[in-house]
């Protein structure tokens, strides 16, 4: 084989491998030393192709697409920082427990550590937040070569799908010359199929867990975020069997969809019911069953972990368990499904009873006031109730989570909720929204402040490569709005505007021109709701809502006082 | 003392530390968890402040303070993704030789990965890419604790400080609350001074070294990237007593400032000299000493590559130094500046004499072709002649400094050049231009193309919190210029602007109102040179040149074509 048939052999080894093994979206940044497998992408139609310049985005891009489908998301870059740019996605696939591929290319042996250009060190340069960071070898005619790359790539991405799942890195030197044979034929794969059998209980196990569960007299069900592939009608019968009221994180998802004969049982209220000290107070748990990611209310943390429930029980497949607030006594090391068939039926309790009624009261409570309300959280409201069937909502961290969190009432709608909760960065939000849209093709929206929307600003630059259909709008308060929630907010007034409030005055009419995109300036709730009305023109909307800081947390803390005090 | 008045005492221990150490410059991302440190810095008026949302922005920016300082600077985040956004700037600090001091506030240790919001792996998480990683304690009221934060602060501004400057490491974990006694007492500090002597030859060494570099009947010195704080005036007498031409990279900073006696020893044309075979073949030399970083230009690489010079000295500070050509003979590991009193006088050859009359008449031949081009060359070669005397000159990598190293000629004006040439990225520029002119307070100028620009367009939020000085020359050909100029550009046209071109179709008067900068669309050099005669009225400055990656192919390779003929 000349030189060029081997390269083409060894990059097309790994593309033909990465396809076998369920990789379809590949997000690449253009870069000359990435050229071999650029091209060898690029030219197999298995591969969806997205590009973005700028790699921050490109992580989050394709973080946002594993996110939306479970399966495994390609990124590829040239040598040199182009691969640092990728940590931050890295990071927060690591915690978010997805499946990112992440292929750097990197210069040849020769080449590293003498001066080189654009050469850096990329051996293991994600550190722990990768499962596996592999440094392969330059292409070589060798049957053995071909067979381990083939193999290699299967166990990595094997590895980055197994629980809990999660990036994995590969490393690729290229030697100059760097063109391919993009005709030549696909290399024959040996490893045919890889058969990855879920956990189960056995006999023993699956009667402590019932037991476990029946002794409680009084029982709730925490439901954090959930992965996309959850089966949420086999749960709703389990919840329905044990008749626990469900404390229903947004993203868990089960807020919305939910079966009529299971609405009582969606506690969608509970960041506002624990904010009240006598309603805690007398509705202590004895046993706390608690699936998924951690919840995002404060409320409901600070109620756990002060008066610890004689039996936290938390499910989750890894042994690194979630549970920052130390409380949990059991951990069942699985996915929740492995609940499901347990078929725990108990009778319905007082207990149960009191928290469908407080819920009722809160949701019946906040309609009515919400009407009477102009701060951020009213927008919010305003802008879920908006919502269509078969939307996807995105929401960024910070304060856009919270207000989801309290103004996101459960719905027979089918919309599905998003965020990037893996470390709550208010980074790359923008990218993994278009990327979510675009492995699931529905009418997108995301709720975002301004200073997450200018960190991902760069997001949008995948809108000039690939269609889209994204709502985006920003909550303008011009600063970090949550720090007002803050302590510090109330003292050294001096420094909290420096360090904290970081108002930038900016807006964001240009960028939405700079972008072709549709755009509004929003300064009031009726006007919110006629633009929400509009039809959508372009690929890309953006409505940008202007709201003052101070006066959220005022109206924010008003609403609450007023609500608990009817509550009590 | 209470537990605020401990954690306050733990914070001013470090920032009175890094005060003593010689940290004037702090660039602060808001966040909740660095509160305490963040307070410290800002009470305290030995610091200069400076706020970036986005913290790869900001990691950018210090970089370009240390740069133009040379003095350790500091960067503060919050936990979690926060610090993986520094990455990038981190691991050109660490190629680029620059003295960062990193500080990555963290969640306490009962919060580390137990699924805590914004907590990661915060330890090593830079990998080989800082010289030092310290995992600071929590706060505690001991003295033993005091002295030995004060001391590893110290140890730590040291380390980065000694040859090859590098970046280094704080994690420093916090409790809450966060709030500190603003008008607490700075704590009494025990260490001193450091005094750290510069290395210098014996005479054993002293000898040697002149016999190298006397026994050469043809030498020339290549001198790359330098030191902002290099002695060039101790420098050219140097060279003036060895009568070797010395071939500038534009980063040396020796094609500026020359003293008249010297000019005819500063080749500033060699980029263009040697793409002539004759040329090079007349012309190789005995022995080359190689100064500074490695040399942007290819044709000297090749050079040197091709013909392999008996005798190559490198003379770098560190162990592993750079050579990615693999040409030295001899490495002398100092600074350059050990050389300066060697005073080895040596008659002026005829080998000398080629190389100062070539590269006169190329001076000569280029200002009379250029005025005939209207290509990327022209329009840089146009900004430099422009350029008055007391500024200073940012480049981006690609495009950018391919044209200073072939268009910025030799002056007497005092111009100082700067690029970002450890990892050659082109992340970070706009933010590195914004810290280098904070630092050196003169007008500067950046070149920049659009892809560069947009990557960091985040960089122009600093702009809202710190008063600056810029003009940014953005040479827009709407993609990847550079990738023009390789092999693929002429294959699989197909792939080629998908994959390397990609053209976003993006102009940028939108981020220049956005950013309230005074803006000009530029088409013509005759456009250009008008607008660089009007006044800057804005602190910020953005002309948008507008060209074509096609024309500006053609239009580079007949210039050479047609200079290199006459030279033959």
């Amino acid at each position: 084989m000349t030189n060029k048939e081997v390269l083409t052999h060894y990059v097309k080894t790994m593309t033909t491998a990465l396809k076998n093994a369920g990789v379809k979206h590949v997000i690449i940044s253009p870069g000359s030393r990435s050229t071999p497998l650029a091209y060898a992408f690029a030219s197999d139609d298995a591969f969806s192709i997205t590009m973005q310049v700028d790699e921050r985005s490109a992580g989050f891009y394709a973080l946002g697409v594993a996110k939306a489908t479970l399966q495994p998301v390609v990124l590829l870059c040239t040598s040199g920082t182009a691969a640092s740019n990728y940590y931050p996605a890295i990071t927060e696939a690591h915690y978010a427990r997805l499946p990112l591929i992440v292929l750097t290319s990197d210069r040849p042996h020769e080449l590293r550590e003498v001066g080189a250009p654009q050469a850096i060190d990329q051996i293991h340069m994600y550190g722990h937040h990768v499962k596996w960071s592999v440094d392969l070898p330059l292409a070589e005619q060798s049957s053995k070569m071909t067979q381990f790359i083939e193999r290699h790539v299967q166990r990595g991405t094997s590895l980055a799908l197994t629980a809990p799942m999660g990036p994995v890195h590969y490393n690729v030197p290229f030697r100059e010359p760097l063109l391919i044979e993009m005709e030549q034929e696909e290399p024959e794969q040996t490893f045919i199929q890889r058969l990855a059998p879920q956990a189960s209980f056995d006999q023993a196990m699956r009667e402590e867990v019932r037991q476990l569960l029946s002794q409680a007299d009084s029982g709730i069900i925490v439901a954090g975020e959930l992965p996309i592939t959850f089966d949420t009608a086999a749960f709703w019968t389990f919840a329905g069997e044990l008749g626990w009221p469900v404390l229903c994180d947004p993203l868990s998802n089960l807020r919305t969809n939910v079966p009529a004969q299971y609405e009582a049982l969606c506690i969608d209220q509970y960041d506002a019911l624990l904010k009240s000290p006598t309603f805690c107070q007398n509705n202590i748990p004895h046993t706390v069953l608690r699936i998924g990611a951690q919840p995002v209310s404060k409320p409901l943390a600070l109620f756990l972990k002060q008066y610890r429930p004689e039996q936290v029980i938390v499910v989750d497949e890894a042994a690194q368990y979630r549970d920052f607030l130390g409380v949990a006594t059991h951990h069942i090391q699985a996915q929740a499904t492995v609940l499901f068939d347990l078929h725990v039926t108990l009778e319905t309790t007082e207990y149960a009873l009191r928290w469908k009624e407080a819920n009722s009261l809160f949701t019946t409570l906040m309609q009515e006031k919400i009407e009477h309300i102009e701060d951020e959280g009213a927008f919010a409201y305003t802008l879920f109730e908006s919502l269509q069937d078969g939307v996807d909502l995105i929401s960024s961290s910070s304060m856009p989570i919270r207000d989801v969190d309290t103004f996101f009432n459960r719905t027979e709608k089918d919309i599905q909720l998003f965020a990037n909760r893996g470390t709550n960065g208010i980074d790359g939000v923008i990218s993994t929204a278009l990327g979510i849209q675009q492995a699931r093709k529905r009418p997108t929206y995301l709720l975002i402040g301004d200073l997450a929307f200018l960190h991902d600003v760069n997001g949008l630059i995948a809108t000039r490569f690939s269609k889209t259909n994204l709502t985006i709008i920003i909550m303008n308060n011009d600063g970090g709005g949550i720090f007002s929630y803050l302590p510090q907010a109330k003292h050294e007034a001096a420094y909290f505007e420096q360090l904290f409030g970081t108002p930038t005055g900016l807006t964001f009419e240009h960028i939405a021109a700079m972008y072709e995109a549709q755009y509004d300036a929003v300064y009031s709730i009726d006007a919110f709701k006629a633009v929400l009305k509009q039809e959508k023109t372009a690929q890309l909307r953006i409505i940008e809502v202007f709201t003052d800081r101070e006066k959220n947390v005022a109206a924010h803390r008003q609403l609450w006082e007023q609500m608990i005090e009817r509550l009590e």
